[in-house]
């Protein structure tokens, strides 16, 4: 059976394809090495050239995720006028549940805990930290939150709001199958009344 | 060596009490039958007396979490004057929050996904929409939700909020670890800015 050849560089982000389409199909659980190198098509080796254990490929999948899931909730963002701070935040909002329908294995595997090990994956809590400072940045809150304080409520409650709204949908708490269309009519309410409590908190300071 | 011995009708809470202390430990996959006969000191085969699979017990498990969740929230929101609605609310959703750092394992194992085939586990439905009711009563909206129709926008944005919040604590994104405190804290600051959303929109229809 031939195996398919990769140029150095090219393996790594076809390893992390693997996984990415093995996490959707069968969770976190399903994304052995042997399962990803087999759906990548190379030897059960080859991904111990990229990277040193399972663990450390789903951390890789991961920060992409984290990386995409801020970009997509910036996109949104700017599609909405400038001037109008709360029809950003929404859209925003809203792409972040559109992440989570699209991509439910890989948003179960970023929130997952099992990856939360400050020191051994640093890239993916950047990664996560950035796809938050969107939220904040949109919230006009750009303070640092990784100090140790608490985060800001209202940006605290912006991304609180749509990650339950992300998780009790795709894990079939609010009807099934989560369509994309009612999905996103749910997070388009939630973020409006969210909306208006963040006008009033989105200034003032942390009690 | 001597194997526990129950009442009929005590073997069944002992099963569940075992799972509940297994699922902490070790999470969901750890709550093996056999691993829950050990841990409840049976025979193997006796878990299946009272239940067809680990699934039934682990749903039973879950059953008896949102009912625990749900009085929970209705006793702290009780803990508030009958006049101070929002008080109630905010009352409840800490009580979510705390639920959850205090039961880690079952919490997650609640909202898994895994156990939320309508048909099969009609008891563990029940008791889930059950809890939710808490939340919508105290928003003064007791419709039905379970009907199709989406929820109330005020509904689901404070359920979404506190489980979410829930969700981001337990799996370590606010920092290690997640100290009763300062969950408690962060809970107070999101139900705050959701409270002035609230205000606005417990009382309108849904768009």
């Amino acid at each position: 059976m031939a195996r398919a050849t990769y140029h150095h560089g090219d393996l790594g982000p076809a390893l992390i394809a693997a996984a990415r389409r093995l996490v959707e199909r069968a969770g976190p659980s399903g994304a052995t090495v042997r399962a990803i190198a087999r759906e990548a098509d190379v030897t059960p080796a080859a991904p111990y050239h990229h990277f040193a254990n399972r663990d450390a490929i789903l951390a890789s999948l991961a920060t992409d995720g984290f990386a995409e899931l801020g970009a997509a909730m910036q996109r949104a963002a700017d599609r909405a006028p400038t001037g109008q701070a709360l029809r950003r935040l929404q859209g925003a909002g809203v792409a972040y549940v559109r992440f989570a329908v699209r991509n439910p294995g890989l948003f179960r595997l970023m929130f997952s805990g099992m990856l939360t090990d400050r020191s051994t994956y640093p890239d993916l809590q950047q990664s996560a930290t950035e796809a938050f400072r969107v939220l904040q940045h949109l919230l006009g809150d750009a303070r640092d939150t990784d100090r140790g304080a608490l985060p800001h409520p209202a940006a605290l409650a912006a991304w609180s709001t749509v990650h339950g709204l992300a998780m009790l949908l795709i894990e079939g708490r609010l009807g099934e199958p989560p369509s994309e269309r009612r999905a996103i009519r749910m997070a388009r309410d939630v973020t409006r009344v969210l909306g208006v409590g963040l006008r009033t908190f989105a200034g003032s300071p942390s009690s």
